[in-house]
């Protein structure tokens, strides 16, 4: 063991001391309840007027469609070319009209849609980490100019097709086929549970080559023959966004249509952990959301002659909701600044999507509870983002499939199969 | 709502872009399970050095004692003197023999303490938040010259007497009680549950003066007239560290005794945050320290022909307590860093203190599980962490008191009297 | 100490041993995991009889409804006469065309409702719990003559109208009001999220009478002057069933309307303590479902070449749920089985409606993430329920509500207003 | 669907109503939170003179007793003896000194028993269920009216060797073995955790028989030659009985100590059947004694100027465990009664093992916390009992095993080795 010199110990100390100052004064700074652990410190200036532009156009522009959307199950065509002019779409890219901002700021952006609607975030996270990502990173010069414009603009909509009707959890077992044909190739299969796919442009397809049975990503586009992309109605969270299913018979595409760089599931991954990361933030949005109102409604709700907001129980409530944001969100603002100095490992992304989707379905839930009756009714909104964050929870890899990726990631034993 | 200019967006992603690089190619890091989000890359080089400092005296000196120590009830009383050499007594203090480091620092130091047992970092803790960090604070620099040099050297052991045997969560119920004599002052009353009091040189005593009714802190030492402070035996925990009531039957002091720039219960208080902040730290290297061993342990036990770490219900314990280790520690980084700019706030302590413990208690819980019928062998250490984590959720504010601390932080409303 | 005596205790043990038989031996009954207890044992032949009534009435001409009531919000007028013409309302009523049949017997009716939706149960809870038990209870001879046949028959839709919009938990706030005026009273006032209300023939309505400050209960009907009923839609939950308030603006009745025998909130709660109960078993029944239906889609989804229900995590899940549904339906049946016999107090009703509700709507959240991606699809009903027992938590008394009234009666101090 | 006709509906109706009276009326019964769903009125007259008994017997003997066999780890020799003088062991055994009783009443007994201490439930339930079972019903009529009159009277101590150093779990990996020879067999083998082996005379070993592969149970005795059964000391749970190792080198025993009708592991597992039932009263009555506890020391405590019962998050953690308390009492009620009446499945008393451990851990957990800095206090108990409970719901199949064997009765797939 090597004992520190009281020399040495006392020199490194003398370092810090000095630029610190005289920090061991009991001055305390006052305390936000709606930042516990000031994560405002912690952004640039630039990551806090993104975010402000996000919040105000959520706040003014999308919170007023929600209601609508949700009851209706209509998606509105206005929202992603709005989101566009803003530069919310594919805002980590450089260059083709995107903002080239940081992996946090891209967080941030998705916690301020969600804090309306995890639909709307998950219109925006497909588009951006499962449409343009994918694009921009395994594309040709060609395709990038050709869609990323318009895929940032809004003008164009995304969807990624990668889940298959028997294989949610595990897309090795994907039976979707390419074959080479004639000046391209010759995709059959289908997708399920596909957000946007309804309404799309561009589809990103994953499928098994038949030629080398490797798998590979392929734009394809809306109208093409065999292509149909039908919707799936009366669903029971994410209303505010569609879903649909994609078949695909014998849809015949060019050469251009296939993404040249992907090889083999870390290409889709790829696109996968670009999204966890953004949907670590929407959840915690939307949790915000839940706690901000709940405890509006606990204040102004008068019970036994005292507002709800004094009772015990409903403390405990608001208070553990409020800590696992704080720690939830700390914890993304780490990836992401890990993911912008490339040093992110995926079992990060993994630990924050399990974490945060896992706290922010489990909190929500709780505080629905301080709203009694009113719970059921959708102009109090939490309801509506309980039951999107069951969905938040289960894509993008399941609660229990991301904690079987860390446990092998703790133990090194593969334990899906087991 | 102030949209961000197209232009202005443009330019402000400019400026990050260029300083990021080219970020977004997937690149990953690799995976570290024991640092899971990567807590290394914000320590300073001091930090990490003092942090091994301490983690090597910590696993080759304390953990070769523990058990003896457990099963004996007995205080060792090398240990202060050891640490005391290495710098871990009061190390944010500047001068007197301290080493000034930052308050992560301090907090390094109580995790790599507790990840061999919460007795010994108790012991710690009271050392340098609840003894040395008064006297530094509110004392006279007589009483610093005085005391801070032999507590930082471990040469005099300190207890800190505010907990009363009918005031557990509320010390505005203090009976303890101060009245001036001619040339100094009498002190009656009792203390319990006081952390290093049977083997403690010097006593910081929170009395209410008699002719203010304020409360105020006293230097009281071993051996005064009246001053009795016996152990008290059969702990269930914190075995390793001694305990003890104090009484004090008119125990006269000198005009000296009194630290006067103590004032109300903030002063005490000051102290406790600081204890607590070093709890949030210390809690997480005792759960460190399970995951470790059972992690091991499942490696290596096999039933039903495979080793338990390939059991999905136990590859969940591991995952689940990983998380809030790696939550906890950021969420402790972050007050840690606040607190060395003076921007912390009493109610993120409590946050940290409040969630670390809570985690630590329950999750050290469910790991012990793994260990079977050894999880009742001490020499499997996991069982005596269980132990002490009850008592340091407990203890510094019970879970409940925190929890109402941060309901009246969200709400404004005081619910502990209702 | 009395022991008992050698001789004493061996006489005893005679007895016991020759009326038992051999029943030392190892034998072991098979194992039926859909009913893990053999709760079957401890039913009469009437109660199976009438349990099976419901089961095959419920599943053959409710399940093919519930979709389509569901997804529009629509009160289907058929239901009720056909479920009073299988005796299935207000069979615990001995005559008036009811079929006098053991609470046992209601509760198993209740389960086998919800088995289909809690909106269905909800509608029938309130038309025998809190309509029929009250006029039977309270009323007249007359009034169970005129209204008792009908309602049994489900010619007359009944509603219950206690809560009011700034009172949910806390009935002794009540503003409506009666007033004596000549031949009979007017009421004012209004009721919220009553089931049943927009559709309901029959109104129990709670008033403060002006003459006295007592509450009494009124019987009002459709069509009176200055009553109206509008229904709440875009509901969360519930959707199969219906919901409104309940405006009185100067609503005149005769003397008639008054239920002579009621004075005080003991007579509503009478009625909710009879819902109580019947509710804690309905939402065993949708945990049952939820159960049954996980378990199918586990055996037949397979990922990574094996069933869903190989999975050590996917097994505790059903495991856990099962157990809960074991236990609580015992309780229930405990608690039933003491109601027969004139045995129960309120608070062994709050032990089961909150137990019950609570550990239904925990479970079948957790059951439902089973389903990955088709959780979100209403055609495989888990999700439905799941929203269901939310509001079955809620209503009749919160969870925290009868954590109160059960902690007062362990230890004696109320503390709603704490 | 067969409807009852209305007809035999009424008929059926008729024959209730006429045996139950007028039932209906709104008529309560006191509520005594001791026994919230009136178990009381489920025993007969006999089973509630033999709790009684023990109940009288554990508070007078037992109690006094603990704090000194859990600080030192000393086993009580008169504890056996005065528990055989009042019919206390082997309970359900007829004849042979035994006092024949039902297995609710066995339960109730070690409900008792652990209502002061885990360690002596162990003891006892060894004694009755792991030796004097077995003896009784794969015995010789030599070897029972050899070993059971003088175990029955508490003369002999018993132990029972089945789990192995590796294979806790996991019986089928037993290696000790058992080989013919001339006269007799020798074993060869060690067992680990089994209690009273330090101080046993009779151990019940199973072992795997070399000439047919085949586990078949034996007697043997202490002061055999290659027996040794040292115990294990330090141990950080049930320190009040005494556990050991037992390791056998080429032990000799006769024909005689074959126990003839054992054969394979249904053998052994119909013995942990008996445990594990009465292990799932036991732990109800820690439960009820830690609930106890607590409640007097909430309402007696005094913070903030009122007592701690007063306290909202007080309260909800003693209904939660009462609560639980309850359920788990009437569930193994039930399984008792049908044990008695030969029409248990092993699945039925996993349910209630299971359960009841796991609820009796995590609500004594809940509960210690209430007692503040006072649960590190080994006079006030609850410390002990939630050491103890850890221990209990994890032998005789841990939690994870019973979820496993659970998840194979309601899936059919076995999920061990997976």
């Amino acid at each position: 063991m090597t004992f520190l010199s009281r020399t040495a110990f006392s020199r490194l100390s003398k370092v810090s001391a000095n630029s610190l100052g005289r920090r061991h004064a009991s001055k305390y700074a006052s305390y936000n309840w709606e930042d516990p652990l000031n994560l405002e410190s912690l952004l640039t200036d630039e990551e806090k007027a993104i975010r402000d532009t996000a919040h105000e156009y959520c706040q003014e522009n999308l919170l007023p469609r929600v209601l609508e959307g949700w009851r209706t199950e209509q998606f509105n065509h206005d929202i992603l070319p709005e989101m566009g002019k803003l530069g919310l779409l594919g805002p980590t890219i450089d260059g083709y009209g995107c903002a080239g901002a940081s992996n946090v700021a891209y967080g941030l952006i998705a916690r301020e849609i969600e804090r309306v609607d995890s639909g709307y975030r998950s219109t925006a996270s497909v588009q951006s980490s499962l449409v343009m990502h994918p694009i921009h990173e395994f594309g040709t010069e060609a395709q990038k100019e050709k869609f990323l414009p318009r895929l940032a603009a809004g003008e164009l909509v995304g969807a990624f097709g990668l889940t298959e009707p028997n294989h949610g959890s595990d897309p090795a077992g994907m039976e979707t086929t390419a074959e080479e044909v004639d000046g391209g190739f010759i995709i059959n299969g289908s997708k399920t549970w596909i957000s946007n796919a309804p309404v799309a442009n561009v589809f990103i397809i994953w499928a098994r080559c038949k030629w080398d049975n490797k798998v590979r990503g392929f734009i394809l586009e809306k109208g093409m023959k065999g292509l149909d992309a039908p919707a799936i109605k009366n669903k029971l969270a994410l209303r505010a966004s569609l879903t649909g299913s994609i078949f695909m018979d014998h849809v015949q595409v060019g050469q251009d249509a296939l993404l040249p760089k992907t090889l083999g599931l870390k290409s889709p991954f790829s696109c996968l952990n670009s999204a966890r990361f953004g949907i670590s933030w929407g959840v915690m949005g939307a949790l915000e959301d839940c706690l901000h109102r709940v405890r509006t409604y606990a204040l102004e709700r008068q019970q036994f002659n005292r507002p709800l907001a004094s009772f015990q129980l409903v403390q405990k409530k608001l208070v553990d909701a409020q800590t696992e944001v704080a720690l939830g969100l700390q914890a993304s603002l780490q990836v992401g600044k890990l993911k912008d100095q490339d040093a992110v490992a995926p079992e990060m992304i993994s630990t924050v999507k399990r974490n945060n989707c896992g706290k922010a379905l489990q909190h929500s839930r709780i505080l629905l509870d301080v709203l009694g009756g009113n719970a059921c009714a959708d102009e109090y909104h939490v309801g509506r983002h309980v039951a999107n964050l069951q969905v938040a929870n289960t894509y993008e890899g399941t609660y229990d499939i991301h904690t079987l990726i860390l446990g092998k990631g703790i133990t090194g034993i593969q334990a899906f199969a087991n």
